[in-house]
């Protein structure tokens, strides 16, 4: 079973596969590699799950593997010189096709050496986490962190194609796999209330891992940001309602060190933050915020930020937002379930009494 | 006096400035810079001249400055990564412009800097040796080097605007100067026969710094490469006809460890051995030969390749040209003066009769 939909960016479009056991589907990757050589980028934690799966499928290109320790404290500028050295090692040319096989740091960093290697080459984006399924698989962000700011590093570079097998996600904890459910109920929230809807009748069945409920979750969510980044493929306007929750959730990653919480489990009490906000501000009512709050609840999601962080500090981490212009801090809100907006109308104290009233709570109470 | 031409890449196109004291126009910069903060990327050798001026002209944005180690040895990652610390330090956001004020490393440095910092900002680029401003100036190749090989680690990326002041060209030395000829004379011979003819004509006005003849070369250098980028951006194929003279001039500059030879001369050593190679094959005829050597010769460039390269260090050093495909070598070589092709078509035997018969240089010989 497996379904396919295309990232429309003129000379850029590309293909997104989903479905069950493609790393096993040859037809997923070789009308995609222009050449014969190729490179599979993975982890430590991905490799003894599924290289054996792609190598095998992939054999008759002879790949080459490059092994990466697993985590976002390596998502550097020194790994992706070490995979630069590799691949001038292997001689590799201009005509060669990197695979990322791995969640979102794998992605990004293969994506980003993919856009810089002797100026551009080849990449196919084999996303194994639900986090990196439905978000960073589309929409051409790559890069790396650096030791003064996260993604600070990088490039739009748009893969050949994706291959989403959902039959990956067996394997993933359950915590990330409900981070990625953050990203779904998103974009739920931020544009598609029919999605909303569908969230809500089938939440146990995703985490049941019901392959068709996958399928849906993850075609749907690649459908909303493709055609969000589709119209601002640069981030200069639209695209920048796709990080609803995402200011109040950067404080809070950035508050624990990027260790504690995961970045979904962030995004989601931010979420709620926002939809809270929104309600205060008499745009959506009581009972879209506690919509919002449930299906977030449904989805083994903290929906109130971590003990540690006051309101001051607060304001001083969402002010270094990429999203604050002059100095203004704009935030994405919403105007209804479904319906999002950038502002930054919503006025600082109403903000401010936000952050005084809203609970707090340990991890104790979230890590379920 | 001042001209401009605009190299035509759709919503990537730009215009290049030429003229004398451009640096101290504002309206060659004011148009090109989308929000208040700039900062100039130069060198140790080139602050001290002309950083004050640009400065002067742009003061009201108060430009931060960030001066690099001259030379090609620090065209590395870790350099990229001392302007990416100092952009985060400044607290650069996406809307910054930063400025390459000098030759083709301080532009190949920055314009990758400005590529990767946080996916992409503007820049404008102020090359300030002739070689820069007839070549590196157009085309946006940017990049770094790898201990494994040169341009290696890059992306093609374009500047908002070139300002090419030829009165910065009075401080240049005269064997930096002469390599610039080199590609000058180059593109007389790949594609414009006219333009050769009138270099032919006005060599030792350039050598004089004439400036009407300076804004000639230096336009007529642009256009031509502009012409040809146009329709081929990212090199897949008309591009590699400006290498005219690069594979044996690579493998000079490689074999002499990018010292003793600079660019210009290694390619000058280059196009004559490619003119001669044209004219074994029954191509080119004596006398066409001798027009691209004396033109050579006039600029006060060598025209035979060093003493210690044999033919068989020669075949290896050329054989890892980017331009190897299959691994076929392929050469630059002219079917008539002012008209190159890309070619597989030589025959081995007779580069390897050229790499024997044709005559050694000792550095003493052409540093004249």
């Amino acid at each position: 079973m497996n379904d396919q939909l295309i990232v429309n960016l003129g000379d850029r479009s590309y293909p997104i596969f989903i479905g069950e056991n493609l790393l096993q589907k040859p037809s997923c990757f070789d009308p995609y590699i222009s050449a014969s050589q190729i490179v599979i980028v993975t982890n430590e934690t991905v490799a003894p799950l599924y290289l054996h799966k792609l190598m095998a499928t992939l054999k008759h290109y002879q790949p080459e593997t490059i092994v990466l320790a697993d985590g976002e404290q390596y998502k550097t500028l020194e790994t992706a010189n070490q995979v630069y050295t590799r691949l001038l090692q292997l001689k590799a040319n201009r005509t060669i096709t990197l695979i990322a096989l791995g969640g979102g740091v794998i992605g990004d960093i293969t994506g980003f050496v993919a856009a810089t290697y002797q100026r551009g080459v080849n990449f196919i984006q084999v996303p194994t986490t639900l986090l990196s399924q439905v978000d960073s698989s589309v929409g051409g962000k790559t890069g790396v962190n650096h030791s003064l700011g996260k993604n600070m590093i990088g490039a739009f570079y748009q893969p050949k194609c994706v291959v989403a097998d959902i039959s990956t996600l067996k394997t993933l904890e359950p915590r990330q796999f409900s981070s990625g459910l953050a990203e779904v109920i998103k974009y739920g929230l931020i544009r598609d209330y029919s999605f909303s809807q569908w969230l809500q009748d089938h939440m146990q069945k995703l985490l049941d891992l019901d392959a068709p409920s996958l399928m849906t979750a993850v075609r749907r969510s690649c459908e909303n940001k493709a055609a969000v980044v589709a119209d601002d493929e640069k981030e200069k306007g639209q695209r920048a309602l796709l990080n609803l929750g995402h200011t109040f959730g950067h404080a809070i990653e950035t508050a624990t060190h990027y260790k504690s919480w995961l970045h979904g489990e962030a995004i989601a009490a931010g979420m709620f933050m926002a939809a809270r906000l929104s309600c205060d501000l008499g745009w959506i009512n009581e009972a879209d915020v506690k919509w919002a709050e449930n299906q977030l609840l449904a989805a083994n999601l903290p929906v109130r930020p971590p003990q540690n962080i006051t309101t001051e500090k607060f304001l001083a981490l969402m002010s270094v937002d990429k999203k604050v212009l002059d100095n203004k801090l704009r935030l994405v809100l919403l105007k209804a379930l479904g319906s999002a907006v950038v502002t930054d109308s919503f006025g600082m104290p109403v903000l401010e009494k936000l952050l005084d009233s809203i609970e707090r709570i340990s991890e104790k109470e979230w890590v379920r």
